[in-house]
């Protein structure tokens, strides 16, 4: 019975990780939609409201990290949970560092919104939501342990990595064009160089996700072709 | 005698992990010297080395975690002896991606060494000096427990952070006054961004020390003030 009580507030511990670790990417989501919102819709008030938001996920993030310290001291967790652990502790750290990602959008959505816009934003936008995707499909993998979907993952960062490069040759093309808009262009590409990044973060995430759930390391197994 | 045994084997395991990090962030030190060089000394074969060092520092970066992974499931260790081994845990991943920041540095070397330089190169240099300087107190501290060595790391990130913002400042006046150097001039913002995310990973590594040692979380105090 001692024992069956244990084993159930382990599970109710292991749970409520996971459960902080998905209200974190949750938050993140948030605030990638609304840093990149109040670019395309100049919405000031909302880049101050997504640059608070931030706070949120940092006091997240020691929550995480103490819930982990404490499963570690208390539970001397094995195998899988083991791994689940160690690995909660690494993927908060990007998530933490995403939220960091997302208030610099919208600090720059700021000052980009005080001039005119270079020409309406279509590629940023297409380019979140593909973020967007990413990091909620690589916590759904953590969460469920799905390494098909941590996969998927690691292909659309391709996907994101090549609406970068698409937006930073179009604004290089601007700027030979219009010397004025120099100043302007290299704020938005700092956005959509900050999303490549939190899309890179995200990757991480599904590519720690194969190593959790198959034991193995994947994360450099290019290194060796 | 047993105890005194599995003590020893425990001690001589934390310290093979200390010096496994130790040894990555040489490595590390030695990248950011070699992109930074081959870029000044327009030397691209040293580039190239520099590339293929990153190889080293991904295998460290396995060895590490399965390392961490090995002491919380046979040591449990405790108390500040799980501190350390959960920092390391985070620490790698940190050490990992600088070895990433630095061979994209030495794959924009290869490609500005191709074409004549904007002008000789004082301020990049200067500013890599002190990012070397913070991974290695960042590590030092770490192993040493030396909070205030961590606290000067912190305030060291913001010579760089100055150097970054003085050097973009300075290639977008050269990019309007000539726009036919905008694509290197771009090319050597990157290579100064990048340094700047070497030094902030330096700067979180030095932020988790001194949550490390004093037991509680610094690393979001702002937040609150």
């Amino acid at each position: 019975m001692e024992r069956e009580h244990i084993t159930a507030s382990f599970d109710a511990e292991l749970n409520d990780l996971r459960s902080k670790i998905l209200t974190m990417g949750g938050k993140v989501e948030l605030m990638i939609n609304g840093s990149i919102n109040s670019l395309v819709n100049r919405d000031s008030d909302l880049a101050r409201q997504t640059i608070a938001m931030d706070h949120e996920i940092n006091t997240l993030e020691v929550a995480v990290d103490e819930t982990c310290l404490q499963l570690l001291a208390l539970r001397s967790p094995a195998a899988r949970d083991l791994r689940f652990v160690t690995l909660a502790l690494k993927i908060v750290t990007d998530l933490e560092r995403m939220g960091d990602h997302c208030a610099k959008i919208a600090k720059r959505a700021i000052e980009l919104n005080d001039e005119p816009p270079i020409k309406p934003y279509i590629d940023i936008p297409y380019m979140a939501h593909w973020t967007e995707v990413m990091v909620k499909e690589a916590l759904d993998a953590f969460v469920r342990e799905d390494v098909e979907l941590a996969g998927k993952v690691c292909r659309d960062d391709h996907l994101v990595d090549g609406l970068n490069t698409k937006i930073q040759r179009e604004l290089l093309t601007f700027m030979m064009e219009d010397r004025s808009i120099i100043n302007r262009a290299i704020k938005l590409n700092s956005v959509s160089k900050t999303l490549e990044r939190i899309a890179d973060h995200a990757t991480n995430i599904a590519e720690m996700v194969i190593f959790m759930v198959r034991g193995k390391d994947i994360r450099h197994a290019a290194d060796h072709s």
